[in-house]
C-alpha cells in the first residue's frame, strides 16, 4: 500500500465512518449497495462505453426521480437525433413516441376484461354460498332466474330452476332443518373460500396481503413477479368472503397489468420513474373499474398515488380510466348497460334543514374514521410484534369462520354488502320488496306511492331498522379485524355498508319525525302534509360518503367517485358538507388516513406530502456527522489509491460518497454512488490491464502527474455524479423537506461556504421529524 | 475612500458588471428593486429587530415562494408558541387558525351571492335589447309572463304585458317597419352597452381588458384596486354583448373578493404566497359559480391555476367551490332550482359505431382550437404593434355594430348565446317547439314523440340547418376578433356555442342517414326501424365539449365541467373520447392553449408547467456571464466600506448579489437583494450614529478586526439570505428547470467546486428556452 501525503494524516477518518443509508436496510442486508446512476454526466464522457449494471435498482428500493429523468431524456435524444437516419429509425421513434399511449391502452383494456371477469366469477361464488342453478351450474341466482315466469316482484327471487342447498340436499324449502342445512352450507363455502385465498397468497404472492393501496402510494419497486401473483390470486378472494371491497385488489391487478404491458416497452421497462407514471395510469383505471367511476379514478389517482406528477400523468390516468370503464361497459356485468356499480335516482331535492342531519352523519363517518384507524392498527401491529402474526391461515379461517356463524341469521349481513348499499341507497317505490319499504301506505296496497302516501313506519321497517342497528355493529367490529388479513381486500365497500346502514338509520328517523311532527317549524316550511319530502336513501348515500371519507381522509375524489356512482348530481352539496365534516372530525384525532398509518406501520420510507413540516430546526443539526459522531466517509478527487478506495468502501456501509477536491479545502466535487463504484472496480479489474491495488483512482477530466514507475491510474469520473444536489448548513429543514418531496431525493450534501460539511437522507429526515414529535427515533424501522 | 486589499484588483470588476434581472422590467422603470425578505435567516439574528418595508413586493411581480412559505411558517410558530399565555393569546391562535376556512367560506359566500345578481342583470340587460315589460320594468321576459294565461308552448313567450320595442314605438308587432324598428333598437343598445362598458373599463380598471384568466393562473402580484375594479365593470358588460362567456369575469370577481377578504385577515394579507392559495380558492369559487360545476371548478383550479401547491390548496377550493354553488342555488336565477347552467336529459343510450362521428368531432374542435389560437394572437399582436390599438373604445363600438347588424337577421345569432347553447343540447320532445324539431311525425300531429315516431326531416329541420350554419360561420370570425377586446369576457361560452352548433348539424345529419339507410350494416344492427336511435343534442353536447378542449386544452377538467353542466352522466365516454381527441389534433398544430398564448403575447415571464425541456444544455451555458460577458457583480462579506458597495448599487441595475468569503475564495456565503440593501443602509443612516461612507460593512456573525481609527462598522447579516439555492456548473438545464418550476424559485446560484461562477434566473430561462426554439430571445419582452 502506497500512502499518498493527503492521506496519510487523516488513516482514522477513513475508517470508522458514519453509515450513509440511501436505500433501505431490506436492501442493504440483502447485499445490494445503492442505485441509481447518473447518465446525465456521461454526456461529457462520450468516449467511454455505459458500464454494464449501472443505473439498476434492487427490489423494494426508493428511487432517484432526477436521475432517472434525466435518463429518459437522454434516450429520448438520442432517439430524435437518429430519427432521419433511415426509416427504421423513424419507425422507432414514432413507436416510442406512442408507447405511452400504447402501453396506458392496454392497461386499460386489460384492467376493465379483468374487472368484468372478476365481477361475474364473484358474482357466481357469492351466490354459491346460498345454492345452485340447477339448469346450468355457471349461472348466478340472477341469471338462473331470467327466464322464469314469475313476475311478481316480491317472487322474481324465487324460480325452480334456483334450489338453495336445504331444497338440494333436504328436499324441503322451509322449517328449521332447511335453515339449519342452509346455515351450514354457507359457513362451509365461506370457510372453503377463505381457505382457498389465504393458501393462494401464501403460496404465490407474499405481497399480496391487504389492499395493497398502501404499496402503490409508495411506488415502491415491485417486481413483475409480486405484481402478477396479487392478480392472480385477487381473482380467487376478492368480494366473496368478508364482504371486503374490491377497490384494493382491483387496483392492484390493474397495476399488475400496467406492470407486464411496460415491459413490452424499452422507454418504461428500463426506466423507474416512467414504469411509475404508468402505475400511476393503471391506479386510476383500478378505481375507474372498481366503481364504474372514471373521474373519481383520475382523481384518486392524483390525490393519493401520483406523488410527483401530478399534471403530467393526468392526461394519461384520464385515458386508462376511459378505456377501462369503456371495457367494463362493453362486458356489461351488471345487466343493466351502466358503468355504475350503485345506479340511484331520487326523485325529491333536499331541504336545508336537512343539512343537519347531513353533518351529524359527517360527525359519525369521522368518529368512526379515526376509531377505525386507531383499532385497526393497534391489532395490525399487535399481529406484526406478536406470536400471533405468525398463523396466518389460522386467522384468515377464524376470522372467516366467526363472520359466517354470525352474518348468517341477520338478513342484512348474509347478503353481498354490494347489494346491501345498494338496496340501502335504493329510495322506497311502490315496486320495492324490501322490508325496508314496508310503509302503511303499501301495506294499504296503495299503488301511488309517493304522492299522498302515509310514510308512517310499518312493522317492517321497526324490525328492519333492528337488524339494520346490529348489522351495524357486527360490520363495525369485523371490519376492524378483517382489514390487514393476509388476503386481497379493499376498505371502500365495507366502509361504505357502515356508513349507509348508519345513513339509513337516521334517514327513517328523520321521516318518521317529520311525518308525526309535520307543523314543527322546521317541517311545516318545507313539508306538505302527505307529500314525500325525505328520501331516506340519500340518508345512506350522504353517510356512506362520510365513512369512508371519515377512513381515508380523501374529500374531491371521493365525493367525485360517490357522486358518480350514484349519478346523484344534485346532490353535491350535502355530500361535500358532510365528507368536509367528517374530515375535520377526523383530522382532530390525528391527520392519518388509513393508507398513511399502515405505510408508518410497515415502516416505508415516506414522506407524506399532506403533513407540514412545523420545527424551526436548521440543516446542521439534522446533516450527519452530528455531534460526537465519526467524521463522514468522503473521497478525494485524485489522490487515492485502489487499495484505499476498497478499504473505504469495505470498512463501511454507506451507499454513496461525496467526492472532494483535497482534504484541506473540503471543497465538494462530486458524489458517487457505492454501487456503481463497486462495479466500475469489477469491470476495470476485467477489461483493463495494469490495474493493481496501488493504481491511482481519479475523478478528474486528466489524469493527476504520477511518478514514473505508477501504475496505470483508474478514472472513474464516468460514474461521478457531478450535479449533486446541495443546501447549505443555514437552510432551514422546512424548505429542505419540500425539496425532498417536490423532487423525490434521495440525499442532499450540506455545506458551509463552499466547504462540505455533511449529508442528509430520507431517512435522516424522517428519523428527526419522529424525535420532534417526542417518539422514539430507532422505533422506527425500515424495512 | 479607503481601498481594501481584496478590492484593489478588481475595480473594474465592480464597476461593469452583468444585470441579474429577478423581478420584471415593469418594476424596474418604477425604480423598485427586487423584493422577497428571508426570514428564516432572523431566527439566527433574534436581537437585531426587523427592518421596516423588507419583505415587500411591487406591483406585477413575481414571487419568491421559498422565502413566502417560511415567513408564514415562522409567523405561525409565533403565534403557537404565545398560545398558552393568556386567553387573548389563545383566542388569536383560534383566529389564526381558523382565518383560512373562513376566508374561503366568505369569498365563496360573495362569490355566489355576486354571480346570483350578475346572472339576473345580465338576463334583465340581454332582453332590453328586444323589448320591456309594461307591468314591471324590472321583470325580464320570461319573468313578465310568468303569470299570462297562455298555456300553449308555441305561445308561451308571447304575453301582452312584455312588448317589444316596435310595438311600444309603433304600436304594431308584425310588418317589415316593426322588424326595422326592433333591428334598430337592436343595434342601438348593443351599442349602448358596448360603449358603457368600454367606459366603464377605461375608467376604473384598466387590466380588466380580456379573460384576465392568465393573470389569475401567473398568480401576479395584483393590488386589490385592480380586483376590485374588474369586479364592478364585469358587472355590467358581461354576457350581454357579443355573446361572450361569463367564465372569465366571473372568475375575476371571484378573485377580488378573495383578494378584498384576504385583507381582513394578517395571515393573508402580509402573505404574497399565502394570497395566492385564496386567490387559487376563488378561482374555483369563480368557475363553479359560471357553471354551476363545484367539481369542475377545482378541477379547472387545479390544472391551470394552482401551480405551486395542488394537494394544499385542494380542499379549501373545494370548500369556496362548495360554498359558492351553494349560495348560487339559494338565489335561483335560472328558475329551476338546479345549480347548472344547462340541464339535459336523454332518454336513449349511444352505440358504437357512434364513436366515429364524435372522434370526427373532435378532431374538428382540435381544428377550430388551433385555428382560434392563431388567428386570435396575430390579430392581438397587430392590435399590440399597430397604431390601431390606441383606440381601443372605437374598436369595441366597431365590433359591437358589426355584431349586432349582422347578428339580428339570424335567429340563432340573436338569441343569448347561453341560450342558443341550451336549446342546442336539448333533445327533441313532443313539446318542443323549436324549428329545430320540426320532423315529419311532429307535422303529423302525432304525439307519441320518440316511440315509432316518423324522424324524416321536415322543412323546419332544412332551414335550421342553413341558419346554423350561417351562425357558425358568424360566431368562428367574430369570436376571434372578440377575445382579447378591451372588454372582460370569457371564452367558454361562444366556444361551446360553436361546437354546439357544428355538433348538432352533424347529429342531425347522421340520424337522417339512420333514418333514410336504416338497412346499412351499422345502423342495422343498432337501430330498430321506426326507434329513435340518434340523440342530436347529445352531439352538440360532445361538440361543445370539443371545442373547449381544443381552445383551452384542458381535458379532465373540461369533461367534469361538462359532464357536470349537462347531467349527462351516461356520456362520459364519448364525451372523454372527443375531448381527447381535440387535444390531440390541436397539439399537433402547437402546445399552446389560449391562456398560455395570451401569457407569452403579454410577455409575462412564466415557466410553463407543461412544456417539457428537452434540450441537453448544461447550467454553466445558461448562467451568466457567459463567454465575453462582464464579471458577475458580487459582494464580499467583509471587506468591503460603505461606499464601495453604495458604488456597485448605483452601476448596476441588478436585483441582488451574491455574497462570498473573499475575492481569492470565491466560497459562496449568502444571496442579498438590492431592495434589502437600500433599505438597511437608509435605515442604519437614520438609526445609527457613526456610520459613514468608509464604514466597513460586513455580512459575517461578528464583526472584522479593524484598525482603531476606522469608523464604526455596518451589519447586514439581517438581509444576508444564507441559504441561497445553488446547482454545479455540469447540472443539466432540464434538472434546473425543474427546480425552478417545482420550487418557484427566482434565481439560482451556479458554483463550480465549491466556487461562485454566475446566477441563472427565470428570465435567463425563458431567453435560452427561446433561444433553443430558434426564436430570437431579444423578441422576448418582458413587461
Amino acid at each position: 500500500l502506497k500512502d499518498t501525503s493527503g492521506e496519510r494524516f487523516f488513516p482514522s477518518l477513513l475508517r470508522v465512518c458514519v453509515c450513509v443509508c440511501l436505500g433501505s436496510n431490506y436492501a442493504m442486508s440483502n447485499g445490494g449497495g445503492g442505485a441509481g446512476a447518473s447518465s446525465s454526466t456521461h454526456l461529457l464522457d462520450l468516449l467511454e462505453e455505459p458500464i454494464p449494471g449501472v443505473g439498476t435498482y434492487d427490489d423494494f428500493h426508493t428511487i432517484d426521480w432526477v436521475r432517472e429523468k434525466c435518463k429518459d431524456r437522454e434516450r429520448h435524444r438520442k432517439i430524435n437525433s437518429k430519427k432521419k437516419e433511415s426509416a427504421w429509425e423513424f419507425t422507432k421513434s414514432l413507436y416510442d413516441a406512442w408507447s405511452g399511449w400504447l402501453v396506458v391502452t392496454l392497461t386499460g383494456l386489460a384492467s376493465g376484461a379483468l374487472a368484468g371477469v372478476i365481477d361475474i366469477a364473484a358474482d357466481w361464488l357469492n351466490d354459491l354460498k346460498e345454492g345452485v342453478c340447477l339448469s346450468a351450474m355457471w349461472f348466478n341466482h340472477e341469471q338462473c332466474c331470467w327466464d322464469s315466469n314469475e313476475t311478481t316482484f316480491a317472487e322474481r327471487d324465487k324460480c325452480p330452476q334456483w334450489k338453495t342447498w336445504a331444497e338440494l340436499i333436504l328436499g324441503q324449502a322451509e322449517g328449521p332443518g332447511s335453515y339449519i342445512m342452509n346455515y351450514f352450507m354457507f359457513t362451509f363455502w365461506a370457510l372453503s373460500f377463505a381457505f382457498l385465498a389465504v393458501s393462494l397468497v401464501k403460496v404465490f404472492a407474499p405481497y399480496a396481503c391487504g389492499s395493497g393501496i398502501p404499496e402503490v402510494i409508495l411506488n415502491i419497486t415491485y417486481t413483475e413477479k409480486t405484481l402478477s401473483q396479487t392478480g392472480f390470486t385477487s381473482y380467487f378472494t376478492m368480494n366473496v368472503i368478508f364482504g371486503l371491497g374490491k377497490e384494493g385488489p382491483l387496483v392492484h391487478v390493474a397495476c399488475c397489468c400496467g406492470n407486464i404491458f411496460s415491459y413490452l416497452f424499452p422507454k418504461y421497462s428500463k426506466n423507474e420513474a416512467k414504469k411509475r407514471e404508468v402505475l400511476s395510469a393503471a391506479s386510476a383505471a383500478g378505481v375507474s373499474v372498481a366503481f364504474g367511476a372514471p373521474i373519481g379514478g383520475v382523481l384518486f389517482s392524483l390525490e393519493e398515488v401520483s406523488y410527483y406528477f401530478p399534471l403530467k400523468t393526468l392526461w394519461r390516468s384520464f385515458f386508462a380510466a376511459l378505456v377501462a370503464a369503456f371495457v367494463l361497459r362493453s362486458i356489461n356485468p351488471f345487466g343493466n348497460s351502466r358503468l355504475v356499480l350503485f345506479y340511484v335516482e331520487y326523485h325529491t331535492p333536499w331541504y336545508l334543514f336537512e343539512l343537519f342531519p347531513f353533518i351529524l352523519l359527517g360527525v359519525f363517518g369521522g368518529l368512526w374514521g379515526a376509531f377505525f384507524i386507531r383499532a385497526n392498527i393497534a391489532w395490525c401491529r399487535r399481529r406484526k410484534s406478536t406470536r400471533f402474526g405468525k398463523y396466518p391461515v389460522l386467522e384468515v379461517i377464524t376470522v372467516a369462520a366467526i363472520t359466517a356463524i354470525v352474518a348468517f341469521p341477520n338478513p342484512y349481513t348474509r347478503q353481498n354488502t354490494s347489494e346491501l348499499i345498494k338496496e340501502l341507497f335504493t329510495d322506497c317505490g311502490p315496486l320495492e320488496s324490501s322490508q325496508l319499504c314496508q310503509y302503511r301506505s303499501q301495506m294499504n296496497g296503495s299503488q301511488a306511492y309517493p304522492a299522498g302516501s302515509d310514510a308512517a313506519a310499518a312493522p317492517g321497517v321497526y324490525s328492519a331498522m333492528w337488524q339494520l342497528s346490529l348489522a351495524l355493529v357486527f360490520k363495525i367490529i369485523m371490519t376492524i379485524f378483517t382489514f390487514g388479513l393476509k388476503v386481497p381486500s379493499g376498505l371502500f365497500i365495507p366502509s361504505m355498508a357502515i356508513g349507509a346502514i348508519a345513513g339509513r338509520i337516521v334517514g327513517i328517523a328523520v321521516e318518521q319525525l317529520a311525518y308525526y311532527h309535520h307543523d314543527w317549524f322546521l317541517f311545516r316550511e318545507w313539508c306538505e302534509v302527505g307529500a314525500d319530502c325525505i328520501t331516506p336513501g340519500l340518508y345512506a348515500m350522504v353517510g356512506a360518503a362520510a365513512c369512508l371519507g371519515g377512513v381515508t381522509r380523501m374529500t374531491v375524489s371521493l365525493v367525485v367517485i360517490v357522486f358518480e356512482l350514484t349519478g346523484g348530481l344534485e346532490y353535491i352539496v350535502p355530500l361535500m358538507a358532510a365528507v368536509m365534516t367528517s374530515k375535520w372530525v377526523g383530522d382532530a384525532f390525528g391527520r392519518e388516513g388509513i393508507y398513511e398509518a399502515h405505510i408508518r406501520l410497515n415502516g416505508y420510507p415516506f414522506l407524506d406530502a399532506k403533513e407540514e413540516f412545523t420545527h424551526t430546526t436548521l440543516a446542521r443539526e439534522v446533516m450527519r456527522p452530528r455531534g460526537n459522531d465519526p467524521p463522514l466517509a468522503v473521497l478525494t478527487q485524485d489522490d487515492m489509491t485502489l487499495a484505499e478506495l476498497q478499504s473505504i468502501i469495505s470498512q463501511t456501509s454507506c451507499n454513496g460518497f461525496p467526492v472532494i477536491v483535497s482534504k484541506e479545502s473540503q471543497r465538494l466535487v462530486g458524489f458517487a454512488l457505492r454501487r456503481d463504484i463497486t462495479i466500475a472496480i469489477e469491470n476495470a479489474r476485467r477489461k483493463q490491464e495494469g490495474i493493481m491495488l496501488n493504481s491511482r483512482v481519479y475523478f478528474t477530466q486528466h489524469a493527476p502527474t504520477l511518478p514514473a514507475d505508477s501504475p496505470r491510474p483508474l478514472k472513474l469520473r464516468s460514474i461521478l455524479d457531478m450535479s449533486p444536489f446541495t443546501v447549505t448548513d443555514h437552510t432551514p429543514m422546512e424548505i429542505v423537506v419540500d425539496i425532498f418531496r417536490k423532487l423525490g431525493l434521495r440525499q442532499c450534501l450540506v455545506t458551509h461556504n463552499g466547504r462540505l460539511l455533511g449529508i442528509i437522507t430520507k431517512k435522516d429526515i424522517l428519523r428527526h421529524m419522529a424525535q420532534m414529535a417526542n417518539q422514539d427515533p430507532e422505533s422506527i424501522m425500515f424495512n
